[in-house]
């Protein structure tokens, strides 16, 4: 059966954003490699556009497919703000589905990139009703976050210029959400570097990845309880299909690894990262992956968490050191 | 009356300290930079060994003018880590003196490195008895943390490798405590650019470098009261002198625009930073500088800044989205 992305729509992706989406740099990190007894490369894609790696297939499915009326989503995270700016820079309007009970500051950015926000109930239910009636009365285009083929291979280019960096690699770690990213790394990876071993990480509090591929099918009911905010969301059936295909292993990080990597990346490499994109991070830490030896590509997939109040920085012995090895 | 340090003592750090210490990056912040009104580009010397610029002095330091009886100096915060890193590196031993109310954590951090760690009382008295003390039983060599014209020869490196990498700047921005840096700085961009104009920023609640150049002498005995703890050393001797003669300008920065430059970095260039070096991004943001239509330099001095606790990241709220542009 034929995948749903293939090779060929990552080309045409990379053509497509070329320019529009920043060269994010890789970097390495003497300690964390030390502790994976491995050669660990980063993709910095918290440096993208945006905050996260969604710029990219927002941006692609921007420019492949919508018509003057605009791009129109429901998400009340990145996929919103990447979607926002990508319109905006296209110069077509964003229609944004998001749930009341957002986080104030998701609300604020997503309109600060000039997109319409549309606020919905809570319920998956009300999010697509909602999302149906923008798209029925503004005759814009739905850009799904993780399950559009121009998104997944949009998604897809990140890998491509991290194997470009680094050169060959033994093992490749992807945070899996929706499946976006992970989809677009394994037609990359497939094709580039056919024996690397892919590997997509998510965090036990949402786990269906991993379950719906014992399962044998897709598991969409179920209520995810994890700090990784980013990847609450199940496999769509596109991303689901590749994954299944295509991936080497699903791996289950638990959840009190999480911030820990979180802290380590923040100690060590001075860069901020959410907790979806820590969990690529927590197994090389954590000693479970056979790493030992190999060379390895790690996606840091976003940097989008807010800034710690005044009274953490203050100076009764609230700053305090952690170097950079 | 001839300078302390000169441009042949930098070229001499730079060839001594090759290969030891990170070359680092060079960022840049679309929205820094449409604020200001000027192309903006940061060192980010937060990425550097041991989490700040203070490696490169250090290192030189250490490969300039100790004995195998190794280095001792006086120190609670990044000079410890750093000197202690250098040392290590070099095979000689280190002996940090810290008062005994020190954050456990930067103790701990400069144990890490290798470094003996001798507790003094939190007096600037004890302080320099105590390390009067180690450095005669050890015959070990003092490294001080600003004044050593080794030191500032090293600091004065990453103002070279910034240029190397931008081109001609109009306007370089480095904050000032001890002034190491700043001396630095100002005898490399003077022989480099001489037509450049150097300001160096310190905070409100330790303005002393300010007001002693408006005194015309080093005013050292005053109590900082400033979030910018890496800020609150008063100048030395070498360093007033250098600054004294060399530097356009120093500009005091309020300290309520200190933790929102952070954060502007922190949201915008997804880097820890931390508020010592927040001090020289303010005064893009806030409008006071002669940046517009400027290439401005800023040196990102250093990332030692405290991990936030659980709560902070808990998803009841705590994770917000700020994305980059």
């Amino acid at each position: 059966m034929m995948l749903p992305v293939a090779w060929h729509d990552i080309e045409a992706a990379r053509r497509r954003i070329d320019g529009l989406v920043h060269r994010t740099p890789v970097f390495t990190s003497q300690t964390i490699s030390r502790s994976a007894q491995a050669d660990v490369y980063f993709k910095c894609e918290n440096l993208q556009r945006t905050g996260s790696f969604k710029y990219r297939g927002a941006t692609n499915a921007v420019r492949s497919h919508c018509t003057s009326a605009g791009v129109y989503a429901h998400s009340s995270g990145n996929h919103a703000q990447a979607l926002a700016l990508a319109a905006r820079i296209r110069g077509v309007p964003a229609h944004i589905v998001m749930p009341e009970n957002s986080n104030p500051a998701k609300i604020a950015a997503t309109k600060a990139y000039g997109a319409r926000v549309v606020l919905c109930s809570p319920t998956h239910e009300d999010r697509w009703r909602t999302a149906d009636r923008v798209g029925r009365e503004t005759g814009a285009t739905l850009v799904h976050p993780h399950d559009d083929p121009a998104v997944i291979a949009g998604q897809g280019t990140a890998i491509c210029e991290l194997i470009e960096e680094t050169g060959p690699l033994d093992l490749i770690l992807v945070p899996v959400g929706g499946g976006g990213l992970l989809s677009g790394a394994l037609i990359a990876v497939r094709k580039l570097l056919p024996n690397a071993i892919v590997i997509g990480l998510e965090p036990a509090g949402a786990d269906d990845a991993s379950r719906s591929l014992a399962m044998g099918h897709r598991i969409t009911d179920f209520t995810p309880q994890t700090i990784a905010d980013g990847l609450r969301t199940p496999l769509g059936e596109n991303t689901f299909e590749i994954i299944r295909r295509l991936v080497d292993e699903i791996l289950v990080v638990p959840e009190a690894e999480i911030l820990p990597a979180m802290q380590t990346v923040w100690e060590r490499m001075k860069l901020v990262i959410e907790p979806s994109a820590a969990v690529a991070v927590a197994p090389l830490l954590s000693g479970v992956l056979p790493a030992r030896g190999r060379t390895v590509g790690v996606v840091l997939s976003g940097g989008n968490v807010g800034f710690p109040n005044r009274e953490f920085f203050a100076p009764a012995g609230g700053v305090t050191g952690h170097p950079v090895v």
